[in-house]
């Protein structure tokens, strides 16, 4: 797919770029977040509540849908889109990260890693073949790469060689990709750099995969417990040496303070389960920070989480309501807050282009964390 | 409300009837279901879930809005229909089903029950004017006066006195209503007609209370542990003795073949949990009986729960998807299942009415319970 991804606009006071991604299932506008469905549901949401959202990518795991109900079974049932009733783009990891986190008993060998499933204990093996075949069962719109990811801290060594095997499996990935006609058929493949706190690697392992020519590069390596300056740092050590004509996602990440500083580096696209899981924790997020609906203080509130935001949650019902749903117990309680949730980041992101596109993304930018996050101590203190 | 229910018209073949029930919140077409939403949800749906599923009104529980978040708190939040952001019709029933099945330490007196919250055990007390200023807290629509509800099976002289009591209490249920304004206003309050299996009790329980005029009328004392052939024989000692001018409701009420034939008894009002909480279960209603969908049968099937059912769940999810929903502990299949379960209730009404309208209910209504009774014992053999 030529000509795949569009750099409408770059920012003149920051990195910030504005986009426009084309995939099979459609038009993705770039900066975008990307709800996360990691098991063929963005949990308690139905697609038409994505859509009503304005969701434009959601994300499915390959981890988790091969494990269970399988990606042969979603292939007989005529690919992800149609098993889960989105017929929006969809981006699926390739697993690696899953396999590294939450699998067991891990053994990394040149053609992938054999591991245990979390689930059973069941013994399975994700290398670059594996991972291409579930992606094209899934019928991704964006499949990633399998790659190392090195844990935060990480010795030099070690993450240079995680560099180096995740390079060959990203070239293996994307012959495969090339082999099976998956490019060819206008699917993407996201190339993966690594590099961990390590500047030069991650120059190297953007340089290197970059002349690969794939569709799009992810940031990976960062949301792995690093702490925020950190994260922000290596992010803007990747960024420069991705390719400009490219989209750029950071993969896991992250507050919506966090989403508007890397937009500032340059990066295009998120994904991140955070709003979704605090929601049903009944934590919900305001331009003044979050707040928590358990709170006694909302017990009588009769405004909305957000005065004016247009969601069905705000347009409808009061922190009162919301803060007895969740004292009850009630699973509408999680429905309300993700629609909110995910809302409020979809939302900052139409901002955050609107903003691009009228020029003024710097300062506007600035003041809109300084808010968040002067709202956010206050609460605290 | 003068000519609140308008019986338009009745069956030849049955003693079923086609009404039309005004509310302050809008027109009731009769007979319908009503779905239950006990703590102000009707489970795992949004309000436009239920608009979507063709739900004209909804039942809120008196006894759990009472104890949690307090009918005060709904008032001060403009009622419960605001409160749940549901404007269509509410009926409230009067929490004294829940007294008495719920509920610890009973002790009936003269002007009420004095009982422990079943929730932090908190004494509590609900008698005729109790129950009376919290619907009118609530702002129901339809609200239920209190009753003694007599345990299945039950004495012959304690049912006599339930009867009793129960007609006391509603006499001064409807002049609490009177005085208040609330009937005056246009809310409408029912009256609840017990006398267990004694038939000669029933028919003096509906008789007196068709003196005291009420806008409708409730058997209640059913669905209380007693086998279906005896619930029915209730049914069908109380209905020819209820005003035919009145609407009639059957609370409590019960499967769909349940459902038909209570219809064909003269009863216009269902509420029944039955749906919603089977369906949290995976349990789901065809018009060949009920299929669980956990069943590995079930697992690579494309087809909807019913071909052809106009719903969002069998629009746009197959059995195999929602059965993988379960599997994975996803929330989003009990929002999927409810939805599929009271479309499927409702759904159910809607074809009553027609083939009321169109004179041909009797043939039509022993045709599909047949069906359902076939092939729901198929698929247990």
């Amino acid at each position: 797919m030529p000509d795949h991804f569009q750099l409408l606009k770059t920012d003149t006071g920051t990195a910030a770029r504005r986009g426009r991604l084309r995939t099979l299932h459609g038009v993705i506008e770039t900066p975008i977040f990307m709800p996360v469905g990691t098991q063929g549901t963005v949990k308690s949401l139905t697609p038409a509540h994505l859509r009503e959202i304005g969701a434009q990518v959601i994300l499915g795991n390959t981890y988790h849908l091969n494990l269970r109900p399988s990606s042969e079974l979603i292939a007989e049932l005529g690919g992800l889109h149609k098993f889960m009733g989105w017929d929006g783009p969809i981006l699926t990891d390739s697993g690696g990260f899953q396999v590294f986190s939450l699998a067991k008993l891990r053994d990394i060998r040149e053609d992938g890693v054999a591991f245990s499933s979390h689930l059973d204990g069941a013994k399975l093996f994700l290398g670059p073949k594996e991972v291409m075949a579930i992606q094209r069962n899934l019928g991704s719109d964006i499949a990633m790469v399998i790659d190392e990811c090195p844990p935060w801290p990480c010795e030099r060594d070690a993450c240079a060689q995680a560099v180096a095997r995740s390079y060959r499996w990203a070239k293996q990935c994307r012959e495969l990709a090339v082999e099976s006609g998956f490019l060819g058929a206008g699917h993407h493949v996201f190339a993966i750099v690594q590099g961990s706190t390590f500047d030069d690697l991650r120059r190297e392992a953007a340089e290197s995969l970059a002349a690969l020519d794939f569709p799009g590069y992810a940031v990976g390596g960062v949301s792995v417990g690093e702490p925020e300056p950190e994260m922000l740092k290596q992010v803007a050590a990747t960024t420069p040496f991705m390719p400009a004509d490219k989209p750029r996602y950071a993969m896991g990440l992250g507050t919506p303070p966090q989403l508007l500083k890397m937009i500032a580096l340059g990066v295009d696209m998120f994904d991140c389960v955070l709003p979704s899981r605090v929601a049903r924790n009944g934590l919900v997020f305001t331009p003044d920070g979050p707040i928590n609906l358990k709170n006694e203080k909302h017990r009588n509130d009769p405004g909305p989480i957000v005065e004016g935001l247009d969601n069905y949650t705000c347009r409808n019902f009061s922190r009162a309501y919301l803060r007895h749903l969740i004292a009850a117990g009630e699973m509408l309680a999680a429905t309300l807050c993700t629609i909110h949730n995910l809302h409020f980041y979809l939302d900052l992101m139409a901002q955050a282009r609107a903003h691009l596109e009228a020029g003024d993304f710097a300062t506007w930018h600035r003041a809109w964390v300084e808010r968040y996050e002067t709202g956010a101590a206050a609460r605290v203190a």
